[in-house]
């Protein structure tokens, strides 16, 4: 369609916060396309502003919903806020949540709120690398928020809500028991908790449930500087959105730098370098060593390798280019 | 508790199914011990006979009640049958399913049937290389079938089901909306469909959705040499079962010395020696270059790395050791 104009070349229009140049970034960058590196390499030495938001819970816990009613609370605070959504369930693709009430086409023609939907599979390269890459694009171009939602099943998913200065994690009431089950899981990484839909009948009883877990799990929890607090939101009423928006505030003064938020960017930081690492890894597995992944196989299906052995000598070749 | 036994000790009562030392084994090999890995090079080299069935559906699809019919089944036509569960909402760590109708208990009595729940979280290593490597043990301890049953919802688990012979994929009525775009994700690796809960009146409308969207899918998927059935079960019932045994076998056949089996069987070889490099990336970033890690985090931090690079110095220093 449009001319190719290099990832460089488009950075400072990035950083001016132009939408066309964030979108066309983000692309490549989710591509994994080896031309817009330095791009971001770039965009990430600009970046450590934004306050990083991770909402994640169990499909049917009305997250996307809650999202949008946050971001129009912070577009009211005048921040500009960016929505990374890695959610195959999520409706930020297009369409509408909650009927008529809150359209996405309101949130998406605001310049204000930029909105990107991720792959959860298929992408090249791991979608932690890429969506942290994204969240450091958004971040350079001058989002104060970023707000990054995942779906609360599966180790990457939960791990990347888990990469982010507050991470929230959503409850509903009238789940089923194996979906609730799969939340009991989710539950220790919250900073704070949200149990949305509270305008219904059954909702005081998952409050009280989640107040319970919660009382259990905190004599072995040692947290002791910062208790994550149990917000309850209606995007019907608007109930709690203000009560959210304050514990966000309050979870990021208390990282402000104090030693939580130096661990917290700390672990954050390493678990980046990890996941960069294993994308290289995936990279050079299918790009530069065709040949000698072919052999490997070949060798561990006659079973004169182990799978063990197999992954060694391809972590040991795959670094050193051999 | 009691006297530690090394594993290459505990290979031959592994090898003969003796279930006290295949439930040692896979303990260790979760945890990740480097003292079992010969142990599992050996239980590799004896693998290869069972027929890995991988089964996977979104929360609430009734997978792990289908499995429960599906082992019962398979236990009728006198084959042992091993079940990895990669799941946090299964129920196969204690209690009962249905109700009375088929109690845990009577699966897990019968010395025929071996039942394994996999931590999805905090395990040693991936997930993946972790219940593949369980897949082999119990291959070669003699089970015919090895069912893996995870929960279709995360890029992890659902390359977990798909890297085994035969992968089914559960749906079921009733589910809400985000549920079933969640589900739509999913359907591509199936080689059988199986619709659940069949009994249920609105059943007939997932199955009509189901054979529409695959109808849609099978123009653009070049597979002619085997179209994925759609089975209808119930387990109150029973309807459904003796088609999925026959769907399985059959797919098992079609496997069995074509070109497509061996295409299959190097797929999932060159899965496992990705997750072992992973593994072993994650592992020498914890235990041998906390030092490493250390400097590299600081300079991220300092913004004086970026975040690839940094990945880049980590793989490559992982490889040498350095």
């Amino acid at each position: 369609m449009s001319r190719f104009v290099p990832s460089l070349q488009l950075l400072p229009r990035v950083l001016a916060g132009e939408v066309p140049a964030i979108a066309r970034l983000l692309s490549r960058a989710e591509a994994g396309l080896p031309e817009c590196r330095e791009a971001l390499a770039r965009a990430y030495e600009r970046a450590g502003k934004a306050h990083v938001i991770g909402i994640t819970g169990v499909p049917g816990s009305g997250k996307s919903t809650l999202v949008a009613v946050l971001v129009a609370r912070l577009r009211g605070a005048g921040h500009k806020v960016g929505i990374i959504a890695v959610d195959p369930s999520s409706p930020w693709s297009g369409g509408s949540i909650m009927g008529d009430r809150i359209r996405m086409s309101d949130l998406a023609s605001d310049q204000g709120v930029f909105i990107r939907s991720m792959a959860t599979r298929g992408a090249v390269g791991g979608v932690a690398r890429a969506t942290l890459d994204a969240v450091d694009v958004l971040d350079a171009a001058g989002f104060q928020d970023v707000i990054v939602e995942t779906v609360g099943v599966g180790q990457d998913e939960v791990e990347i809500a888990h990469a982010s200065h507050t991470t929230v994690v959503v409850s509903a009431p009238g789940l089923g028991d194996d979906v609730q089950a799969i939340k009991a899981g989710i539950l220790e990484i919250a900073d704070v908790h949200v149990v949305s839909k509270c305008d219904r009948p059954d909702a005081g009883r998952t409050l009280a449930d989640l107040e319970a877990m919660l009382a259990l799990g905190s004599s072995l929890a040692a947290r002791p500087e910062w208790q994550p607090p149990v917000v309850a939101t209606s995007s019907v009423t608007g109930a709690g959105v203000e009560d959210l928006a304050a514990a966000l505030a309050r979870h990021k003064a208390h990282l402000d730098g104090s030693e939580a938020g130096r661990l917290r960017a700390r672990r954050i930081a390493e678990f980046r370098i990890l996941k960069h690492a294993e994308d290289l890894l995936r990279r050079r597995f299918r790009e530069r060593h065709a040949g000698r992944v072919d052999a490997l196989a070949d060798r561990l299906l006659a079973r004169r390798i182990s799978p063990h052995a197999a992954g060694e000598e391809l972590l040991d070749g795959a670094a050193t280019g051999s």
